[in-house]
């Protein structure tokens, strides 16, 4: 079974990179998947489930009522019942044992064991901009510099969540075997150079 | 013309893949030629070149001297010398307009006019000490706490020597097109998976 995970900063395009590996691989992909799974799991709404696994909804609490503030607390709680479940679910799918790119998620920590190829995707700041303000939803019209704060939130969230259960630090290039930066490649071109990358690695003979 | 620069953590192996990728796709290779170049220019000895410019002389230099000691103004003084005398040797390297790949020297920062494809190599620390234990020289009998020391001490000035010239951070993945990480590869592997992923950097579209 060869697994690929897919580490990303937000707004790097390292979704779709993995979505298309998927297709030229021939191999299964999870992404928001897992987020269903888990929301049918617990009987709650995806995008609550999604939010919480993000640490969005930290961002709710005023700071000024300290940590005695008891919706902290029962936050806390739930979001890492979600943790123990995305992990029962992400450990789930390596049991299938097919080959697949798993975007996102820590699943390179969680998975370990099955010894996946890890990849870490960013991009330049101007990109990552650039690729938000194409993807927003209409009507929304964030400035630039809210972007950069989304970017800057979103990023800082999931290191968070990585160094919770690990000690190697998210987004350095020595906790992945492979770093791209996208800025300058067509996705669907880097796709190709990435396959025949990964393809190396798992043929390797060390 | 096509330039590949390589940035790299000490003991990751970086050198070897540099000298290996130019070997493979017949390009010229620089590293230690640019310090011969430089002493020669400047009449000076190669080590004392080399130390300069790593920033290994500053160890030299007691803390407690302070700020006042003189000998610390002689010594920058000197160093920035070499750093200008670097900077013509490499855009001379460039301005020659052959394919070649720069190991180190923050020669992605001094030529980003040429648009060079640059790579950061980095390894697992257990990785790193092993490859230094293999290199040391016959004699030389250091603890694995002083060679990672050394290593730290190295990378450190690397980092330094890079954030005085650019915002870009030193190791970062998005500062590179790419970056490897060389743990559970042979280098000569490695190899041939980076020449294939250049070289479709080097055809690419956009």
């Amino acid at each position: 079974m060869k697994i690929i995970t897919i580490s990303r900063e937000f707004g790097s395009g390292g979704r779709e990179l993995g979505k298309r590996l998927a297709d030229t691989l021939g191999f299964d992909y999870y992404d928001r998947e897992i987020i269903t799974a888990i929301a049918q799991a617990q009987g709650m709404d995806e995008n609550y489930v999604e939010k919480a696994l993000e640490g969005g909804m930290w961002q709710h609490i005023p700071l000024t009522y300290g940590q005695a503030f008891s919706g902290g607390a029962m936050m806390q709680a739930a979001q890492t019942g979600l943790l123990v479940e995305q992990r029962r679910v992400i450990e789930g799918i390596a049991k299938a044992g097919r080959d697949c790119v798993i975007v996102g998620r820590d699943a390179d920590i969680l998975l370990a064991d099955q010894k996946p190829f890890t990849m870490f995707v960013c991009a330049d700041m101007d990109a990552k901009v650039r690729r938000c303000m194409e993807r927003a939803r209409e009507g929304e019209n964030l400035s630039r510099k809210a972007m950069m704060q989304n970017i800057a939130r979103i990023d800082k969230a999931r290191a968070r969540s990585r160094e919770m259960i690990s000690d190697s630090k998210w987004g350095h290039g020595a906790s992945y075997h492979m770093t791209v930066n996208t800025s300058g490649w067509e996705i669907k071109e880097l796709t190709g150079a990435v396959a025949d990358f990964v393809t190396r690695w798992f043929a390797r003979t060390k």
